[in-house]
């Protein structure tokens, strides 16, 4: 199955499809969605929008899998960012795209096997889990198949359980 | 010109159509959009633009008039509002109806005369305002109403500083 993982933001959108059998994952594509500077919130929520379209229908993907948010330090910038992530929740949403939602915890868990991972070794984890001669760049895109990855490990584990 | 005022959230989006010569305001149409609870945040986000869209073809606006978010108590209440926000600037700039946005400050100054008024206070000024036989309900639905008195309200010192 072919899974959308993405890192969401309104000045930068970092995403990676992967396709993945549960066992083994490979990247298909990772890049990142960018906004001008100095534009009308709306213009940029707007473009986001559209390029998230251009890559659900180039793409097609059977699920997209998203970090949940975290407030930690500017409430600014996070009101952007959520504002941002509704628009991403309803490109997926209005493509027929189911959503699965993990926190950064979980995501550290499935990639790197311990939730207080560094940043780093998520990355590094994720360009060995997907075979990639480097790590993919930006971060966002990194962080975007990370994710995915993470829903493809989640994918399986609930495969077991069904079958068990 | 028409107004279009809202007040965003995810459960419940006020919204209040005015008509105004920057004189005088008269009420169009109040009321508010409702998403079920237990239903994904997704799906709650996707019925928020259709109806929006709804709205905003039949009554065609010239600007819309929204609150700036302001996060107090609840961080996790606060990212839902502010992707429902996100949508919500979505549709007014997918149909061409600029956008202008309020500090709750402003509002209040803008309604009542000054900004440190009681919420019952500025509802009580926007029914005598636009000339109402009661406070409209819901709650949400006022605000977006008092949020639209704000923009007519701005739009008049605007023009008056054009044509000076």
């Amino acid at each position: 199955m072919t899974i959308f993982g993405i890192d969401p933001g309104f000045a930068i959108v970092g995403f990676g499809f992967i396709e993945s059998d549960g066992m083994r994952s490979r990247e298909i594509r990772h890049g990142a969605i960018r906004t001008p500077a100095h534009t009308p919130m709306a213009e940029r929520l707007q473009s986001i929008y559209e390029d998230m379209c251009v890559l659900l229908e180039a793409y097609r993907p059977d699920a997209a899998a998203i970090e949940e948010l975290f407030f930690n330090t500017n409430i600014t910038t996070g009101i952007q960012v959520a504002q941002a992530r509704g628009i991403i929740l309803l490109a997926c949403q209005n493509h027929h795209v189911p959503i699965f939602e993990y926190t950064p915890l979980q995501v550290k868990q499935a990639v790197v096997g311990y939730g207080r991972a560094e940043k780093r070794q998520v990355m590094e984890m994720t360009k060995v889990l997907l075979n990639l001669s480097a790590i993919p760049k930006p971060d966002d895109a990194a962080d975007a198949l990370a994710v995915a990855l993470c829903h493809a490990q989640a994918s399986t584990s609930l495969l077991s359980d069904y079958t068990r």
